[in-house]
């Protein structure tokens, strides 16, 4: 039988997830994959208190990287500094890497995967994205015959989590975050999750494989779920949407644009469909259309699932890259995909207001599909003003955000105008 | 740069895709696969007017499978006998297959495989099951680490788009039936379609590879959609359902059941929202939970996408056996997964037949989840009668058959009674 040598970096929740499996489980990967995994080294900074099973435990991390006897390196203790010096230390001493590590790869991926190629050996990234749902495999490997031309994703747990709370149970979102932080769901410091930085990095990892792009991850425009509030989640429920945070990737005439925004999505397409915190990521090819892959975009076991598919894959050779790869598409950070739009404004009580609202659309060429101006209640904050819903034509973010300017700029309407762009998948 | 010669017998459909692809866009599998992918020689039965390129075609097809110049024989004309003896022979010559042929997979799949690793070959189905969408790699690489509890599919598209065309547009069976055909989703003689065969043979596909059962189509219990009323639809509507045709695998205890019934998904399941003819397959392992795989289960491109993949595949090295297989788990016809069920009964219109009823569940030790007797319309067909739909607490297959012979044999009840699986995931 065909067998594989590992040093693990990382004890936390998933390194210890990878610990449990291969330790109490080792039958599974045995039948299903073929391959004895040894684990010949674990470096846990804690120490061998840090690991409940018999196993050589080393606390500088540094000498995992350079021992000399194992095949595979698996990094998984997160972050970009440390993290990277013992994976370039790995590959120098010609190892193959596997990492769960999204920031690393995105920040410094072209870095990496030049030195990897460079000393011949080969990086499995497939847990940092979408968890314990195998899509880099899918997009690399099941989809190998197919031009990807745009891909949608709920990449984002934390966040997809706190959206379907405040949408189901009319949560607020401090609360939805506070339950979420309670369950495990969120870090403490919940930051890249909120401001979609997570989402984001993601996406630029599946814009390198999907368009072969470069993993440049200063080229993806993104927003946060913090934008969204509860009339937003109230407004898309009664016109036939969810509201989710979704990243991007789109392919035109070698142009691609990656990008990651709370975004509207109609009830009849999967996507919307996506609860707690689930992930899902549809890539459409003009061949064969749409595919979704569905499932659980993080959490210990799931990511140990994804890490134990990378090895079993490097033990029966990896994932060869192409040698005559064509040309890397160029990002770019205009993003010129043209969506339709929801726009809420607060617009003044008065004759002629809407009017005036709808002509500046007309000015700028863009229609109304649908506008919504609910009734008045008496107990209204601002009885001046009454809030307005307009859902538009397709732009691009460019024209979205002039408009929205030009909005803004109108005396008739008060504070700051907000804009939601709609999946519009075929 | 690798390269691979093939073979490939059948230019209906899906070899007519696989020769486009190939010779219109070969730069998109050198470029993602770095493979130069060369058709050697095509079979067509119809000769040189059926394949619009310039390639060796012959019309024997078992001068292809004896070609001594070719990598891979690539089995595309369907049907079981003559397509057997072809890899036979192919296999013979120490070629390896790709085949899109469930089946064949599915009723000879052990004895390929065997003759297959006599000769050290490999053989190539993720064309098999769900088209397009890599379900195959999914189970047997991506979802490597763990023990499949169970899966549940949507794996035929022609049903789907006909149960869809009836609970969206309200049309018969027959009108969505006749439009399937015209749209090229069903054969001219779709028996095997609506009768549950195919469905059945994918997933005793799925089976041998989730459970590590042999390819053995006989075990696998099965029921089509034309049981399925317009006012079955009306009622799983109203009681918060879709009805699809649902293939399920399960293993429990080392006992593996396999079944393909027309069932009742609850409208929150992402299963229930797979419209048209598109396929979904939702795999649940204990570990991980369920992750679900969506998209085109049938037509020419996402077929000929599957079997491009495998050919890539195989220039990588296939997909090497495990010699350390463990047993393999026993089917078992019996079905002992316990479902809720939906039953449709015509109960005599008079006081104290609907305690009767309710009487018999109780005696068989099963609840009552719901109980719908809409009001009887004059123009009632049989006033004497009136249509109860009962939803039931959980139940083998065998419980089920049992309650609804003794409802049949109640003089309260007129006809016979339907029932139906709800599908109860986790």
């Amino acid at each position: 039988m065909k067998s594989l040598k590992i040093g693990v970096c990382g004890v936390g929740n998933v390194g210890g997830a990878v610990l449990e499996n291969l330790t109490n489980t080792p039958d599974i990967v045995v039948s299903n994959g073929g391959v004895q995994i040894e684990i010949t080294q674990v470096g846990a900074r804690k120490g061998k208190s840090a690991v409940p099973y018999d196993l050589d435990v080393v606390t500088d991390l540094m000498e995992v990287a350079k021992n000399p006897t194992i095949d595979v390196f698996v990094e998984l203790i997160g972050g970009c500094d440390l993290a990277k010096d013992l994976i370039e230390h790995a590959i120098g001493n010609g190892k193959n890497i596997v990492t769960a590590n999204k920031a690393l790869i995105a920040t410094h991926g072209d870095e990496l995967f030049k030195l990897a190629k460079e000393h011949k050996v080969q990086i499995g990234f497939e847990a940092s994205v979408a968890g314990g749902t195998p899509v880099i495999k899918a997009l690399r490997e099941g989809l190998v015959a197919n031009e990807v031309k745009w891909f949608a994703g709920i990449l984002n747990g934390t966040t997809n989590f706190i959206l379907s709370k405040m949408s189901e149970d009319k949560s607020s979102f401090d609360d939805a975050l506070k339950e979420a932080q309670e369950l495990g769901l969120a870090e403490t410091d919940p930051t890249m999750d909120i401001d979609g930085t997570d989402a984001a990095q993601k996406a630029s990892i599946l814009s390198a494989l999907a368009f072969n792009t470069p993993f440049d991850f200063s080229f993806v425009s993104y927003g946060g779920i913090d934008q969204v509030s509860p009339e937003d989640i109230a407004y898309a429920y009664q016109l036939g949407y969810s509201i989710k945070h979704i990243a991007y990737g789109s392919l035109d005439n070698g142009q691609v644009n990656v990008s990651a925004f709370p975004t509207f999505v109609p009830k009849d397409q999967l996507l919307s469909q996506v609860g707690q915190q689930m992930n899902a990521l549809e890539i459409f090819c003009e061949s064969i259309g749409s595919t979704v892959y569905y499932g659980p975009g993080a959490g210990p076991k799931p990511t140990a699932s994804a890490v134990i598919a990378d090895l079993v894959d490097l033990s029966n050779g990896g994932w060869p890259e192409s040698e005559n790869k064509k040309n890397q598409n160029t990002l770019i950070k205009e993003c010129k995909q043209q969506f339709s739009r929801y726009f809420k404004l607060d617009v003044k009580n008065e004759a002629g207001a809407i009017a005036k609202v709808s002509s500046l659309f007309a000015d700028e060429n863009v229609s109304i599909e649908a506008l919504i101006q609910n009734e008045i209640k008496d107990n209204s904050p601002n009885e001046n003003f009454v809030p307005v819903v307009i859902i538009s034509g397709v732009l691009t973010d460019t024209e979205a955000g002039r408009l929205q300017e030009n909005l803004e700029a109108m005396t008739e309407i008060a504070g700051p105008v907000k804009q939601f762009r709609i999946h519009n998948a075929l």
